[in-house]
Parts: structure tokens; C-alpha cells; sequence
């Protein structure tokens, strides 16, 4: 067993996709003796209950775009707590070092003087490809993996909303779209600007690895038609998910939004 | 804690980057609990050692690209272990949705009727990223992330060695190359062709995650110079490894190969 949250330190913490049993051995030994656990929003109970009973937890998480929080108050929180001599866990969802603010506050911890550990998480995309018990690469459909965010993960601030894609999408790639936002004409359109052919099986997953997972997948032609389902999202493209149009084919439905429950005891 | 490995099933179960910590609590619940154990050459002992001590554990893993046993020979093994009412945990090291062969493997146990699950593991560059504490994407510098094989992963029989990336490699995103080989040159050149600029931050991880880590940054040009040290080897190129760069330069070492002993203390 590894050694518990040291004091004084801070440790950014990857939470995973939302399911506690895909938290690494590292993060749940470090959430159940921190002094001080600070987790996003789209962190669920069930991982939140595995904090330390003592511990002060609290979510530091941006809902609808309304900061409960500024950043700076998140940096002014880890560094107080940790010189206090507290041991200090930011929980993030998924892996930290992608997709989130890691870099702001690794540089302010550093800044501080605070000591700081990074512990990687299961990033969505993993969770989902094991959820659907489909590869994302495949040596006969898609050689590469991309992991991107959807436009509307952008700041709203810096005015400059750009397509998910800009030139052409490589043919043999397998994309992964993070926070793609509820308007999936906006990214279908994207994508058929960025070369991707109207064919092209595209999947939408809801809260890929919680109990309430949903799964839904078409052609990119009828992509736009699809619910596909409750934040948080995440959006395959690719070759490499043709298995989920013929097991969505197979239900004779003739158009577009097969909801395919994915079988969650597989997780 | 999550249900033990039930007999007559395989489990397809990512063992991460080679940090025991870095297994999930369900892989670690799995590998205490499976009557077989079947897994990668690249899965470090002290991972192997939380297998059930009742289990029978066997490297089926290709060394030298030499195989100790076919792949046909692994789904046969997995097969026959789940019909003689045995759990079966097929151990792969990082994720094993990527890169790896598990469509072959999950195609021959659906032909074989054997119920699988897939568990997520983390994939390796997540693994450098927290061990670097460098985030892979940043809203500055990079918003996408792109993980690739180096051609000398690629099926020897096939013939056709491709670039590491055809066409121009986006401005915006880090690349991940698994398995780049030992011929840096070759890669350094491939990034060239993809309109990869010459000053470039590379980072080269050796047995990331593992005791014997060791990382080595330099600018593209400069990068074929580079010892990246034994494999496993995985290749960061992306303007989010500047920091990288900064801390070699700080040595003032005048040119290329700078070994920057990563905090191993941070994993």
C-alpha cells in the first residue's frame, strides 16, 4: 500500500470516468487520508464517499458556466490549506492533465513554494471504449486516437468559436469529442466541413461509466437527429465504431437515434 | 468492493503504465481474484505479484518480435481456461482498448460464446504527463491530443511502412507516439515532412512510470542526437512540452540530450 497524503502537500488527483472501482489505488488511498479534498462538479457521490470521513470536502465545480468559485479562489484554497499543513487533494474528473485547468494550477502552486503530486485518472474516452467493449484503434480501421473538445468547451470570453476540426480529419483516425454541447448539428457540420464522409459512424455517450450510461449512434448524416442523452457527453468518430451501426441496425429501426444500452455490468 | 472474478468469464484488463498504484481498484480486485492470468511481457513484476498466489499466471507475451505463442494460441488459452469454468484475466499493459489486439481477442470470445468484460488502464502518456506534472493540452499552447504508433510497431508482414503522420500534423496539438522504435532520426524526419517546425519541443520517457523512468527533451532538430534510454519508449512532441526545454536549458548544457531525472517521487 502506498504512502498516505503527505502534509503540506497538494496532490491533483485524476477521479476517473465516475465510477469509484476505476479510481486508480493511488487516488483512493490519497482521498481516504487527505485533511482536505476540493473536487469538480462532475465528480459523483460514490467517489466522494470514498474521502476520508474527517476529511473537509468541497466542490469547487463551475455549473451552467456560473463560477461558484473563481480559479483564483481554487489556487487561494490549495495553497492556504497546504500551508496550514494540511494534505490537500484536488479532484479532478477523468485525467487532470487534459482537457481542465491543470497548468493554472500546477504554475500557482509553484509560485507558492507548495509541494505538488499529480496522480492520473481514466480519461472518458478509455472508460467508453471499455463500456462498449469496442478498441479505439484497430489496426484494419484507425491507426491514430484523438482527443479534442467540442466548441463550446471554449471560452465564451475569448470570443474566437472554432470548428472541432479545422482542415481534413485523417481518414484512419478514431476522434474523440470532449464537452461537444447539446447542439450536435453544429459539430455534425463541423465534421462534414473537416472531410469526414456522411457515412461515417459517429456515437454519442451520456455519463459513460455511471448507472445511468446511454448510448446512442448513426451514420454522421444523421447524427444531428440524435437525443443523445444527459451531460456529461463524449462523441466517437470513426471507422473503428462500425459495431455500434450494426448492432443498432439490428434492432430494424430504419433511421438514425438507436439508443443501445450498453452493458453496464461489463463495467 | 466490487465483485470478485466470476468463473467461466475473461476479463480484458488494462495494468496501466507499470506502477502497481496505478492499477484500478477493479483491475486489482480482478488480478486478487482470477483462477489464470494471461499477460503482456511489457507488465512489470510488481504487478504480476498481486495476482492471486493460486493463480497460474503465464507471460504470453512477443519478445524481439518473437512469439513464445501465436495470437491464435492466446484466444485458444483465454477460450479453453473459460470453458473449464476458470476466470480469466487477460492482462495488457497501458489501456487495452488502444493499440493492442484486443478487437482480435474480443471478436474470438464472442465467436466462443465466453462473456468478456473490458477494464480501462491507464494509457501511458497520461502516466508521463502526471509523472512530468506537464499538462498534455493547455488552452495556449495545445487543444488537441494525438496518440500514434511509430511505424516500427507495424506489422513487419504488411510491408507498407507509413510516416508517423501523413500530411501537415496540426500547429494546436501534442502527439503522443507509443512505440516510436529506436530510430529517432527516422521519426525526426517524419515530423519534418509533416511540416513539423524545427524548433519543436520532443520529449523522449523511457519506462515511464516505472523506477527506471528516464526523460530526455530536446528541440526537433536536435532530437535524432537524443539517448531516449531501454523501451518501453513513448515520444511527447507539442509546444506543451516547452517547459521541458526550459528546465534542460537551465543545466547549460549547450546543445541537445539533456536527461532531466523526472521526480519519481511524484508517482
Amino acid at each position: 500500500m502506498s504512502a498516505p497524503a503527505q502534509k503540506g502537500t497538494v496532490y491533483l488527483v485524476g477521479a476517473g470516468p465516475g465510477d469509484p472501482d476505476l479510481l486508480t489505488l493511488r487516488a483512493a488511498r490519497l482521498l481516504a487520508t487527505a485533511d482536505v479534498v476540493l473536487h469538480d462538479d462532475l465528480v459523483p457521490d460514490a467517489v466522494v464517499a470514498l474521502c476520508n470521513p474527517h476529511a473537509l470536502v468541497t466542490s469547487v465545480g463551475k455549473r451552467c458556466g456560473r463560477p461558484r468559485i473563481t480559479q483564483v479562489g481554487i489556487h487561494d484554497l490549495m495553497i492556504d490549506s497546504a500551508r496550514r499543513n494540511l494534505s490537500v487533494v484536488r479532484l479532478k474528473s477523468g485525467d487532470p492533465m487534459v482537457f481542465g485547468r491543470a497548468a493554472e494550477e500546477l504554475a500557482a502552486l509553484r509560485a507558492a513554494g507548495v509541494p505538488a503530486e499529480v496522480v492520473p485518472g481514466i480519461s472518458a474516452v478509455f472508460a467508453a471504449g471499455a463500456a462498449l467493449q469496442l478498441p479505439l484503434t484497430d489496426r484494419r480501421a484507425a491507426s491514430k486516437l484523438i482527443l479534442i473538445t467540442g466548441k463550446h468547451a471554449e471560452d465564451k470570453n475569448r470570443g474566437d468559436v472554432q470548428p472541432v476540426w479545422q482542415g481534413t480529419l485523417p481518414a484512419d483516425a478514431t476522434l474523440a469529442i470532449y464537452m461537444p454541447g447539446r447542439d450536435l448539428l453544429a459539430v455534425s457540420e463541423d465534421l462534414r466541413a473537416a472531410g469526414v464522409p456522411a457515412d461515417m459512424p459517429c456515437v454519442a455517450i451520456s455519463c459513460a461509466a455511471t448507472p445511468r450510461q446511454q448510448v446512442s449512434a448513426s451514420t454522421l448524416s444523421d447524427f444531428a437527429k440524435i437525443d443523445p442523452g444527459p451531460a456529461p457527453l463524449l462523441v466517437l468518430v470513426g471507422r473503428a465504431m462500425q459495431p455500434m451501426l450494426l448492432s443498432a441496425d439490428s434492432t430494424a429501426q430504419p433511421h438514425a437515434q438507436q439508443v443501445v444500452k450498453a452493458a453496464l455490468a461489463c463495467l
